[in-house]
């Protein structure tokens, strides 16, 4: 049967969508380093290194910090497994999928949830926050999307860590798309739990949850009346193994371990703040470029983030047929829209790696022939200069 | 901060304990291939054969039939939070620590647990199993461990699976350390659900959990009148992308997955059949050569698994300075004992690439150097003819 199987042999693409974004050559490099024991001094110093690394990009202090074993939504579970016990009460932000994928992971965990929403392509009000606060007795955490990938919305943090703080509640916060893209300030903006991913703006493979808990957290943790209902992501018996005691849970995946050590370092080398900055400028050329060809942005303006862009699809143009050429003809990824957004949004990634100034000219380009073809009416090459002009004043 | 995190340079080692085994080198290679996106139609490609060869070297033609994004443990979890609702009654073989971690889980799940127990080192027989079939009211699972990672047993299962299968229940087996080391039966032998992992039988990364499911899990689960507790691992929601619904429900873990396809190719270029004769093979001159030095195994006769040898640590011998002896001098990695046999075991694992005659004739050459320099009684040289020897009549 050995001969139907072929060496694998995938299309490179420009990763412009909601992530996996382009890695790292060095982070790739890494991965080549050989596989040894997850008991090993060697290992245990990466171990050590990389916990540092993590504190440092995601702005804290906290002890246990460290990478879950599975992808983002593995570190959303972890939080929710651990912090929730049956009956706490949960207040959600939802105003996209993945404030509706906390919800669910929650409730499946057997917490009351109660959500706060608002229209998919804007933030969460504070104020709804803090009148949810004032209806729920006891309210034991606040989850809020920092970035939402299905819609493109930057939502501001401080406010609502505020009132949660204030009504005695743990704030948790999904930074899947956030974290080495936008500021994100664990210990500065009170953060109780953070979770993110590998594979957008630390641009290495999909693979590890990177997770951080507060001592307030990992305290409510040690108060639970019952057990973590999660065997593979219990904190309590991952810590002894990631701290100083080294008690075997289970088999860490080195290689991709190996792999976020590298992107955090390319990531610290680059400094957060020179990394934010780029975001932020490519992210404005890129609108202007948009802007130019005629097409609107989904997203709430001001509240837009600079990583992940939603463009209105124009009536009349087939959504999924751009994509596709986009795909066949430039070798470009970008992403479909979710729930109520499908077939009227594309997603437009542009996510540590693939933030660049070349793939910028190169979406805007691409885009200008696919539109024009398809008997859009655009003025043909105003894309690139408003892009060209963003750059120079941004 | 920078200068602080030095390039990744882990010493390259021996993998001899119970996993991660060596990683052949085509698995590494594999690992470069570009990331892309996890709904990109050269990816869906990927995915497609790669259920294909994991259903081969299963034995299995399960529909169900793909890895868990997460280590081995994972799979375990999947199978445990997808099959088990409230109260429902599992019976667990618990003979070493893989089938305590199973009760474990499964009481996290909420399962009623009854453990049939035999001593670590000996195998659960069937009539204990019959026995608690017999005294349990409408048992839904019946868990066993193939291979028992902390005692070096091999669990016969033929026997188990027809007394659940009279009994109504669903057999569920560990074959995190057997799968493409031990002949693996999964449809002959009425597997209804069954692990494993990438890093041991495999020689790919640790990272993710081979899992299959047989028709009658995929219908208990559709009858399940709670949702699954976790949404992470809800393989209804994962089916759907498996399988041609393609729905997204996390990103999938890329690099991970191309290096399970070549691990999977690797094997069936070899053929099982000769993989698990080349297993055996090695461990009757592994075991000969350690019964030659004066070592004892220990393991109960006849039911001894070759990737996984437990040794019985002489009177008088330091077990952790062998093992560090081992690692320092040698880069050989072996591992201790756990729970009861800590300290009392060394464990040493000749799995997939590590199955090797000439790890053997340097792990028996080694051993002797260290052992006699610790003062253990032993004839010199002895060890090496008797491998030999081995070799030549098996």
């Amino acid at each position: 049967m050995t001969e139907q199987f072929a060496e694998l042999r995938p299309t490179a693409r420009i990763l412009l969508g909601p992530g996996p974004s382009n890695v790292h050559p060095r982070v790739m490099k890494a991965m080549m380093s050989p596989v040894i024991g997850h008991l090993d001094p060697d290992f245990v110093k990466v171990m050590e290194d990389l916990k540092r690394l993590q504190r440092a990009v995601f702005r804290t202090q906290n002890e246990m910090t460290f990478p879950a074993s599975g992808t983002g939504s593995s570190g959303m579970e972890m939080i929710a497994a651990n912090l929730i016990e049956d009956g706490d009460q949960v207040i959600v932000g939802v105003n996209g999928a993945f404030g509706t994928r906390f919800a669910d992971c929650a409730e499946r965990q057997g917490a009351r949830v109660h959500k706060v929403e608002a229209e998919w392509g804007r933030i969460i009000e504070p104020d709804t926050v803090k009148r949810a606060l004032a209806s729920v007795s006891n309210p034991k955490l606040v989850v809020i999307v920092h970035a939402e990938t299905s819609t493109g919305v930057h939502q501001p943090i401080e406010e609502i860590s505020a009132l949660a703080r204030t009504h005695g509640a743990l704030l948790v916060v999904d930074a899947v798309t956030s974290l080495a893209c936008v500021p994100l300030e664990t210990d500065r903006w009170g953060i109780d739990a953070c979770f993110s991913c590998t594979q957008k703006g630390l641009s290495a493979p999909p693979g590890l949850a990177p997770v951080t808990f507060s001592a307030r957290a990992m305290e409510a943790i040690r108060r639970r009346k019952s057990k973590c209902r999660s065997w593979y992501l219990d904190v309590a018996a991952i810590g002894s193994y990631w701290g100083s005691e080294r008690v075997y849970h289970h088999t860490a995946p080195i290689t991709m371990i190996y792999a976020l050590y590298e992107a955090l370092r390319v990531v610290m080398e680059e400094g957060l703040e020179q990394r934010w900055l780029r975001h932020r400028s490519n992210a404005a050329a890129l609108h202007a470029g948009l802007g130019a060809l005629g097409l609107k942005l989904a997203a709430q303006e001001g509240r837009r983030l600079p990583q992940l862009t939603t463009v209105e699809v124009p009536p009349g143009v087939d959504e999924a047929r751009v994509r596709a050429e986009l795909l066949q003809q430039f070798n470009i990824e970008i992403a479909a829209g979710l729930g109520p957004l499908r077939g009227k949004v594309w997603r437009i990634g542009l996510m540590g790696e693939s933030s660049r100034r070349e793939n910028v000219t190169l979406v805007l380009g691409a885009l200008e022939q696919i539109l024009a073809g398809a008997g859009f009416e655009l003025s043909r090459g105003k894309a690139l200069a408003a892009a060209q002009a963003a750059w120079a004043t941004g």
